[in-house]
């Protein structure tokens, strides 16, 4: 087996930089994690939250800290920053490879969407954002890795596409669609279709920075070959 | 335009952990920077090294130090740690979005490869890995970011694949063979088969850890969208 990540993003239209930051990170003991934030507002501010939180988040992860301890010193290092005055949504995606499960946390309203045995499950525990309060904690749910598991996360620009335009996202209802149409889909085609139908019901204008994360366990097709790759627009050139 | 990166890395035949480590991390001024190491000898001290030599550079990197200077406290922290006696090697791919430049640095004897204007240019100054002196800089090289530019780096299991079987790899007429055949090479395609051939020449055990980092400039496909995949197989499972 293999599990493949993919991950998809767009700034908000008509700002220079996305409030959102995703970063992927190998675990010290086998795996790799991918931390998903979003601070608060939009634009350098935003990205400056969110990029305090997942290099702290990161950086714990690196020496062996456990997720959820990750995320709760991510909290109380942001309230101590920044007095409480800002907020971030913070989600992990974990690959333990000592457990043989997907450690899923959320500091985050939106749901995660897991798909497990043909069934939509979905992550939706009351958990607050990051930031606002002292000792705030993340809603931790560890699943098996299992053959054609699938998990998909999000930033709010998902939950709040095309409200503008009067056509709000249902993405439970999108995502059983995509895999019945195609129940061998990629986890990379999942991204790009999710941030693809936001882009479309926003109007080719995301009224928000959207992020996706989705996350497939498929067949291997590579043995011990590892792969990443990265497509970076460079839109001052 | 974009920037098109990818990632191939397999570990020694018969080993439980690559000594080779690579982070793709976002730069705080825009841009994203890649960072390879290969850990002395292999197995589980190798990778230690080689993460704490990773991390190390990212940490830096993400608080907006410039490439050489963070090569260089890599280099001095593990020179420090390990008291000069274990060493690694080290390159960084940065692409930095107010220079519009690719910054290269290596402490690597191995050379990068790079395609500019048709033709390859070979980066072999001699420079030494870091870890065994007090002081080791980094060989800087940095390069406008134009179209169909390609650059490659890769870790010695690459300059010694076949030595055991007598057919040694000559990287640059493989890349140029490559290129000629096929001018619109993705990145991926570039580093999924030069990891193949070092593989086959190695009569399908790698002799070592052997990692490669392939970017290239290409027209833009997408928009202002960034996407990232994760390929990582579950060896245990």
């Amino acid at each position: 087996m293999e599990v493949n990540i993919a991950v998809a993003k767009i700034r908000k239209y008509a700002t220079s930089t996305s409030g959102d930051t995703v970063e992927v990170t190998e675990r010290p003991n086998g795996g790799v994690s991918v931390v998903l934030a979003d601070g608060q507002s939009s634009g350098k501010g935003a990205k400056w939250v969110s990029t305090f939180v997942t290099r702290k988040v990161i950086s714990l992860l690196a020496e062996g800290v456990r997720d959820g301890a990750a995320a709760r010193a991510a909290s109380d290092a942001l309230f101590t920053e920044r007095g409480g005055k800002v907020s971030a949504t913070l989600n992990i995606f974990s690959v333990d490879m000592q457990t043989n499960t997907l450690v899923i946390s959320r500091n985050n309203p939106a749901p995660v969407i897991l798909i497990k045995d043909d069934k939509v499950h979905i992550l939706q525990d009351e958990c607050i954002p990051i930031g606002y309060y002292r000792g705030t904690r993340p809603c931790i749910s560890e699943i098996n890795l299992e053959m054609d598991l699938v998990a998909l996360m999000f930033t709010d620009g998902i939950i709040h596409a095309g409200k503008r335009s009067n056509q709000p996202i249902n993405v439970v209802s999108f995502i059983e669609s995509l895999i019945e149409d195609e129940p061998d889909i990629t986890a990379k085609k999942i991204a790009d279709m999710l941030l693809e139908y936001a882009i479309t019901v926003d109007q080719g204008r995301p009224a928000d920075d959207i992020s996706v994360v989705a996350l497939r366990v498929e067949p291997s097709q590579n043995g011990p070959i590892r792969r990443m790759t990265v497509q970076l627009p460079l839109d001052n050139l």
